[in-house]
């Protein structure tokens, strides 16, 4: 078989791939172990779903690109659920309309865990017998990690709307925790560099093929842009100042009224930031989060800086790893994903994998940016040097942050 | 103390009214035994409410208009629920934002549960001790049958929106119940009448002042309109004839682009209702239920007929109840709400009462349409001949039906 | 012939008629004299129309109820025009989107005017030839006087989008009037009247059938609220209190951020007007004009007081011109229009006439507002006592005002 | 001085420039020649502005960057016009709301002739005395061209809306052409190139800094995809199969039900086709025109291909002027501007000059995708290989096309 998505090989795989899937699916079920039905059926907006939505879709994932379509005889677990729990796979039949996921009450949270595990014996039983559909399997638990940390996003979204700013019940998870701030920039030399993914090791459609990109000398900031330095900004009147805005930035931030991050709120004269552990005072040493590519836009051009390409972080990653940066370059994966002024476009020679798998990522690469790195709500191993993420730009709820660069004279 | 709410009074009160007080609080609850919370918090609409919000809503009513003005030392139960379950008392304060009432997971629906309880406790103690807010308490049950019918139908409009067709659960509500059909109209003389409430009894403000008002000899239908004869008006393309429509209802119908009743579902060629007791063959012989106000003036177009006026239905009702026509009008309160063709409008004389509980009626009167009679959803003894109801003329997913009348040569 | 439309006749009509029919079409054209014709073809929002426009519908209104139906061999002027000049007469045809109707810039301003005079021709050799269809010629020219006073209202509304203010050109027209005050109300007592019309002279049909109501005493104001009153009502926070709204007028109020009538102003702390003799300082002497239904409803709630019904003002504007009240109610016809607390509806027997003409009245018989009397842009003689005008009840580009009314203790 | 904007210098300048400021100045208002006011003052939408608005924004552009800041003791033409014509210069100050441009019927065209002939006169007296401002003299030519290519497609636009079919009155323009068609594909090898513009010769700021990039051997189409092609693709079902389209175009497709080319017309079941010469049947051999980038990217995916990559453009047609492919690739300039694959980014080390000409580009950089080539309403000499056009992708009124591109292999 052959799918655009590369996972890796040897002997001892069908033992830990079977660990790996126990694992992974007992993590999404972990997530939800502090939440109430009622919780886990929240949806805010159109761009969030419910938790429960994500449990059962993740699970559908499997049951349609790996038992319907490659196991003998393999009945429908309900047939309802094809249709209900289609996120956007039009090869695979219509959706379920996105903004009324919360409707969805029946089939109720436990139905959906008596859906989860049907498909996960029948999956461990298929991965018992061959390796056959391992390369799918692998592709089931990646996008089963990236749903974990949506659902987090979605849920914090949603428990925002909320007056009473709930807690969510797991103390640890989107707990703030200071930055290490490492002040300044590190050089990078320009060049003829490869970036994308190749050999072994999983990685998406999208990080391929790899190939070559000449980049001007560079500098990156080594830590991300802290509470501290945006509230800089605000107090600079940094959102009533068009000339840094870029033009759809401006119409957005004018339409939407926005003037700070997303989960800031003040009250009485005080900045206080809700995360899942509640609405706690602004931490001024955190790293600034949750604010859109528009904001980290204007906050560069606020400090006569720019946001780094998707080229420059990766190529500075790698080094920082290998080479003789390999600890001055902080917080690359732990606390925010890093906006950078790269719009999400396919690399030379992509190719969309063939059927309705093939939808993955694709068709999303237009009007969108990409982000690097991960957040401290990435799966642990999920995400990695080469991994490419892309939100609207206009999109807040996502655990964003501001790593800023520089040009550097030749 | 003075409301522009009567009840009636009495030796006996006091025992009577902690009977009745726990009948109808009682009965809320009874209606949601067969939900999950889940099915509680449902929302598909803003002019829906979930049912947990319902349930708080009316506990909060007897909270903020009895316990909390008058009981002396009285504190909130929680000081957030006054803004929470507020509906649109802004004599009281902001109201939280009526789309957003299904993201509020918190409190759970245990929580409003135990709310009630309290509120429950507290109530009757005072219904115990004096009679002096017995006219705010008969309002505040009666506002609570209000809403024990909202709810049904709130949820009958979220369950329509999932694909399963869910089935209540209590196999006694909204069961489709076949007409009797008489045929024909009923005559009534014209002349000058007076109409609205007066003496003893509950009534709601907007029933009063009982005023004359003079009207022409006009005919009434006995029966309401069945689902058989607007299936004729359908395939005579009564959907596709501009000129039967008002004028804001054609661009209604062409809008939402309309072509039946809410409920009903075609399959196969096949014509289907839904109703809590799940999808079923549609009943020719059932009156056609969940009507606008624009499809029923456009199927008495059709017709050659009219609605009638508000006066005109009360006049009527009363002759049939009290005089020689006792016995022919059939279906005035137990199928379906009857749209009039009667502006929601002030009678002469009226007055809004004093304080926030006068926003109860008075603010409504403009834009909306007068319903007559009750529907099989309107708890027992709720409804009466002079009883107002009123909503949008677009409403479709209020319990509604078609009365017919004409004018009467003299 | 018959049509619901009622006009009187008599021996020297064709005569008399064709002075008239002269008079009325040549008072369009001498209204857009000091017009561009790029100002003739000014649309600002949906609900208002070109100059340009009204000149070309009411020209159709002719051809297409008179010319083309009832003149053996009459050939369409051009056949676009049947569709671009349809105002909402679906029995004609389909219409050209209201919207979009200043994106005729062909036909020309020049266009226009030649199709004008080439119907004027036949219709005047019809006139010279038979009285058959004098009904219909007086409705169409009364149809042209409601378009001679939109065409003003709309050019006022586009003119005021543009920040030059532009002043019209005719100084009579649109010109501040101070109003003569007479202070106080005029008593009514109540009873069984005759309102609507009958016998001789033109009315609509929605003024018949005439009929009998019954009124309770009651109390009218003897002049039109002032600009200086109305800016007590704004001064005392009137625009910001909930409580004095109607429901849909508070949520009106708040999303378009309405906090003043319609054309005025604030400059520098001052107030302004505009006109179309420009933008002038306000007036506190001027009738308050350009408030929307919910403006005057809410200003009565705070002064204590309420709208008339359209009966009592009816009932008022007889017996000021007939009786004893002779001289005690001034501004009843020539200041501004002045809503109703009643909403359109049929009166009791009202018929719709047959054919698309009977589109004109009927199907609007919904969701908007009776206003009474007349304005100074009203054409001489078009009004009348029994006349009903109406619109929506957010609609503030009518010339509209406020006369208070009062109950009275019997 | 310093701009961001690159003009040739050279001993004859003020002498030629003065007449090519004379000729691109008469350029526009020639354009306008066959044109009434009224045809002048049409806007369609709120991204299209009526020629009369770009005759004025051109002059407002010399005005305001040359005049007022750096001609002593100038006095603004008008005050009014700094707001009413400022298109997008937040540096400048608040714009006249660009949807209301319609609505501006004072000033008349006369008027903003006038201004025109005004501003002309104070623009050549400086370009006869002096060199100084003739890096900003050009910019504003350039800038007038760029709105002469508006005018057109925006009026375009305009007229479509008008069932007439409008016929500009110039016959040469926007005359459908019919292409030479040149089958297959160029192939070009890949390897390090340098794009971007540098040296003497006008250019817009977005079109530097000059740098490398890495290319991958490709192919180009010889020719623009014909209407013969892209009808099969509709007739093909191209628009019904979700899998072609990227995920934001299927929405797009979806909502806006496009169903063809934007100026397509059916009727009784033969196509035409609009152009300012009026609506004629569709020649087939005609380039497809009119076309969003996201019909584009489908129209690819079905034929198995994919647009190019700005660079691929570029270094394509350097090679085709300079080079062995020199006759091989048609229509690069001179029929529709063809979408690339490349979202409209900062080349590396691009920098915004200072000051509210800065906002020419840069701030656009976002959502929008780079077209490349010139169309048959540029105006002569206008566009060259380095420029970058830049439209959202889903825009239809501008004259695009499609030019196909393929990997190929190593």
């Amino acid at each position: 078989m052959s799918v655009a998505f590369h996972a890796e090989h040897g002997t001892d795989i069908p033992c830990a791939r079977l660990a790996q899937y126990q694992q992974v699916r007992q993590h999404s079920e972990a997530l939800i172990a502090p939440l109430s039905a009622e919780d886990c059926a929240l949806q805010a907006a159109a761009f969030v779903s419910p938790a429960k939505w994500h449990l059962a879709h993740t699970t559908w994932f499997f049951e349609t690109f790996i038992l319907l379509p490659h196991v003998p005889g393999y009945q429908a677990y309900k047939t309802e659920y094809q249709h209900l729990f289609n996120s956007y796979y039009n090869g695979i039949g219509k959706q379920f309309a996105r903004p009324k996921r919360h409707l969805l009450s029946r089939p109720s949270l436990q139905d959906i865990l008596d859906y989860r595990h049907a498909i996960d014996d029948a999956i461990m039983r298929l991965l018992q017998d061959s390796e056959e559909w391992d390369e799918l399997v692998v592709l089931g638990l990646n996008h089963e990690q990236q749903h974990q940390e949506l659902l987090l996003m979605d849920l914090k979204y949603c428990f925002f709307q909320n007056p009473l700013f709930p807690v969510f019940g797991n103390s640890k998870i989107d707990a703030p925790a200071q930055l290490l701030i490492h002040e300044g920039y590190e050089n990078f030399a320009g060049g003829l560099f490869e970036i994308g993914a190749q050999g072994s090791g999983f990685h998406f459609d999208n990080e391929t093929p790899r190939h070559q990109i000449f980049l001007k000398n560079f500098q990156l900031a080594r830590s991300l842009v802290s509470n501290e330095m945006y509230l800089a900004f605000i107090e600079d009147g940094g959102y009533e100042q068009a000339m840094l805005w870029l033009s759809d930035g401006w119409v957005w931030r004018q339409s939407e009224n926005v003037t700070h991050p997303l989960y800031w709120v003040k009250q009485a004269d005080q900045w206080f930031e809700y995360s899942l552990q509640g609405l706690k005072p602004l931490n001024k040493k955190q790293a600034v989060s949750h604010v859109s590519f528009y904001e980290a836009h204007a906050f560069a051009q606020w400090c006569g800086t720019r946001l780094p390409t998707e080229a420059e972080w990766e190529v500075a990653a790698h080094q920082t790893l290998y080479g003789p940066h390999q600890t001055t370059l902080a917080h690359m994966f732990d606390h925010n994903w890093q906006w950078t002024q790269s719009a999400y476009q396919p690399y030379p020679g992509f190719k969309t994998p063939q059927g309705a798998v093939g939808e993955y990522n694709g068709k999303f690469m237009c009007n969108q940016m990409v982000l690097r790195g991960g957040c401290d709500l990435t799966p642990e191993k999920h995400s990695r040097m080469t991994y490419r993420n892309f939100f609207y730009p206009q999109d807040q709820w996502v655990k964003t942050g501001i790593r800023l660069a520089k040009d550097l004279g030749e």
